[in-house]
């Protein structure tokens, strides 16, 4: 950590934060400048915390050199995570790139079979399928519940896709993990860090989404949360952020794809249906994460876009898809 | 709502949108340009859904006129919300603003204390401090847990404060709710609906405090969430929102206040330690929130910021508070 | 135009703006909801001035259904606009992508000269090298001048490549324009209308960079001041916006290009250099601008990265830039 | 400035970062960390250009610990910058608060002499008024042009008042600076560093308005352009930026003019009309302003809003602003 002193702090200002720093047993390293000092702290061990050093008077900025978090860092392990679900499916910056597809909640029996055919057909490996949908407003469909599940374990039984799903709430955890291979926090529940640790305790492996207002650091940090408590199945997905163009859903930088492969082992996967919202951009944003080197992509297919309960209008129909997925063959 | 046409729809793909409009039992009323047509939806209550309308092909654009919101809108109850805390604490448009003062955290039983006599005789009505902390990273300290709400119920007992603590999990809502006054939803909570819903059975008044990414829209459709369940003592709390500018720990605009006034018959505070995150900028922005009309202000005051395990620099001193109470007063 | 009505708003009010849209000509079309009622504008010919509406009472919002431009718009022109430089480089949105390399700022003969033949074997047949640099303080290299202009038509003249510079100021435009092929106007002059207005005088091609916080219709509404002074040879460059995300130097949504092609017929090239400011990512960045569809890209490229002038980070060394476009051949 | 390793960084990468800073007369002081090497230098005045550090492989990140301006900081000037317009009208932040009142845009002699009389007698002691306007698109009233500067004349005779307008080119500096006595920098314009330049050479004060993705910093950088020509007499105006919410025209944190106050000695008003962008919050946000200190406001008042031909929705009518001026008075 630096430690900026303000131009006009005395020098018993700076002794004082060199004493703090020594009374944490680390070494005070000063820097002069023409305006002001900055204190170097020498010796420490990962993140230094800044409480001890935040109220000392004379202060005028803390510039961690170290990140909050440590883990899930290529600086801590630098050799790839590979996730590995059931069916043989592996997630990992260096596996071939993984297809998740399929409706954006479950709404029937017919639909996520239909879906789910059309989508291990076309070369998908995973099936995703909502049972539980956060929405803006409580007047809108909420997803159909734990009977989704049996209808999601039905599609798998057979197509052999393995299935991603969801979990809102601590005590959905038990319930859906018994069934589904991988287990999605959404968007909204990056930072909800209480059901981070849960599913950090679980031998399941998990989706992060990243939050629409957080920073590469706060990904991660929150990622953090999961494998500290010893689930190293991991598996982040960008989504965009929230900035003040609208002119898509969200905001999508796939630079920041292969900056997190410099950052971390866990392996990044993109989904473009949530970032672009517009099934007509789907396609174009699909094939640059890949060439951009994502593991996998992540696509809402539904039967029948029109009658979909939700997120319809960046759903592919199952002939769109098909013709998606033979594109990204030609990238290969 | 209005469905904007693309300027090559042909008049077979206007004639669907129509049909569909009217096999909502809606009116379709379309609204020809030079470019292109519009097609306005008659003879709806309330919000209409989108899904019907949304894969038929030729639309550019739906335009909602009618919000995701109802109940907590001045639209459908003009007269402002009073919520009322134990204590004889009442919060609401027209009432005395409130002032809500305590450390971040609870740390112990004299930090409690401390504050609490110090607030009170400065002129605070409320006491905050957190027993569970969601932090950034899960290396950091997470709060001290339910031992903390006794001490707060101690400092209840001897200075008449009502008391407001933060919950973040459902399953702690029981215990929480027995010893609390007034519950927090934290800023990262904002949209953890199940959180909300949870809370919108509960008989306790509730402070929802403003996502970071949140949109007003999005924040009035979350407190809709709690009060849809039934329970209708909501307080709003803004507190910045994050944008580009890093100069203060968050961006707060007051003209947010006069704004939702307009909007809402819930009372909106502001929290100016959380949107400053400096001790020396609280001051000016609590006195221009009250100025704005806002129904009162939460800040955080430490006995020694300088040991603060959480948002030291944004703690003021029991000395610094006094002096701000004594400025506010000035303004009424 | 639509006008929504406050839910207040009185049969008065309602009338007065009904009488407000017939003396302009204009037809009124009231459309009711349940809260509110909207009032269709009928009969115009392009975008409604807000003007004449925006002081009678009652009135909620104004909704444009048409847009601030219009000759830029795929509406008004159907078929790709094909911008010419000399040298015979073509671009246009089904044309051969072309790749402008070079020099973020011109510094001497040798470091033009070196890197002009470099880029032109690479296969680059547009040189960049600004002679005037806009930088955020005054106490940084500004750029050589118009010396630097003899320079690159050296560069020219030896290589066959055509050159591009910006131009900052009207009167600077006459002695640029006499020299370089193509006039850029940087970011930060995106809307400084009387630069665009002049340069919309000129027949020579211009490349229009986005504002770093313009709008993709601000954006377009920029281009239309150059076309409707009737210079319509222009090209769009995307370089990513600002926003809280600070990894990369801008934040890049390439979603937004094929979202372009719908809207415009002036062909759209992406500038991954300052997008990302960083050298590492800059390839993959550069390949997936092609992927989505872009009609080119812009890369800085320096003999001596370390030691240039403005931009190190983000340059690429003749040896990357070759490397990067064999990588790109095999996109095709 | 500090330079931090990257944690792969090998002792030859740092021995050739250690050369550098040497090789500039600089000293290099490694920060040795658990995980990485940060490497501080000392001996610099001022800002370190980060250039010759650039390129040097190893480095993963440059902190400045100095800014880019000095000129118009606190460092450089601890006392108050005052600002003196004709007509014994003085801005500083320890001065009264100007009030700077008017059209958005000159339309003609009689709405101008109207709104003059009028702010007059409210008690505005400097007229606003737009001879060129910047709008967005180019099918939009433009300004009167030169003319407007006589009938701003005409009334500064008659009334007493100050004069305000915006220069948008280099070329209409000297005729508008022979007529207004305050020459103001646009929000579009902050970074037409040759215009800064200019106005920068004359003897003429100036108000330069923030841009609406400008940072603190590059605003005062911004500012540095002018006073490093040597024109001190620069008045800051803050008026809100772009963000993803957009309930008000642009997002203003009050926050951030104490936040000046400490940075720099030039005095900054506040101009909560672009701010909102609506009548009914410009009054409490301009009274807000002055309760953080600033210097004064800027509010667009116009004889018949429903008529301007240029913002008329956030323009109050005289009656407004007389009210607003006497609500200010009880502030003080």
């Amino acid at each position: 950590m630096l430690i900026v002193m303000d131009h006009l702090a005395s020098q018993e200002q700076i002794d004082a934060v060199s004493k703090r720093i020594r009374s944490l047993g680390l070494m005070p390293q000063p820097i002069p400048g023409e305006n002001r000092v900055a204190i170097g702290v020498l010796g420490n061990h990962g993140y230094v915390d800044e409480e001890p050093f935040r109220d000392l008077s004379g202060i005028q900025q803390l510039i961690h050199v170290s990140k909050p978090y440590k883990l899930v860092s290529r600086d801590f392990r630098p050799n790839d995570t590979r996730v590995t679900l059931a069916g043989n499916v592996t997630i990992g910056w260096s596996e071939a790139p993984v297809t998740i597809a399929g409706p954006c909640a479950v709404e029937n029996r017919d639909q996520v079979l239909t879906a789910a055919r059309a989508v291990k057909k076309a070369g998908a490996t995973v099936l995703r399928g909502g049972v539980f949908k956060p929405r803006t407003g409580p007047h809108t469909f909420q997803g159909v519940g734990y009977e989704g599940l049996e209808i999601l374990a039905e599609a798998r039984a057979e197509t052999g896709l393995a299935i991603v799903t969801e979990v809102m709430r601590i005590d959905q955890l038990e319930r859906v993990a018994a069934v589904a291979d991988f287990l999605q926090i959404g968007a909204r529940n990056m930072q909800n860090f209480d059901l981070l640790k849960e599913v950090g305790q679980i031998d399941k492996p998990v989706m992060l989404k990243r939050g629409m207002s957080a920073t590469v650091e706060e990904f991660l940090a929150a990622a953090e949360y999961i494998v500290s408590e010893g689930n190293e199945q991991v598996v982040l997905c960008e989504r965009g952020i929230r900035t003040f163009e609208t002119a898509l859903r969200n905001t999508l930088d796939l630079g920041i794809v292969p900056y997190l492969r410099q950052l971390t082992h866990l392996p990044v996967i993109v989904d473009p249906s949530h970032a672009t919202g517009r099934r007509d951009i789907i396609g174009p944003v699909a094939k640059a994460a890949l060439v951009v080197g994502a593991a996998g992509i992540m696509v809402e297919v539904h039967p029948e876009p029109a009658q979909a309960l939700c997120d319809g209008p960046q759903a592919l129909t199952p002939g769109d898809f098909h013709r998606l997925m033979r594109e990204l063959d030609t990238l290969g």
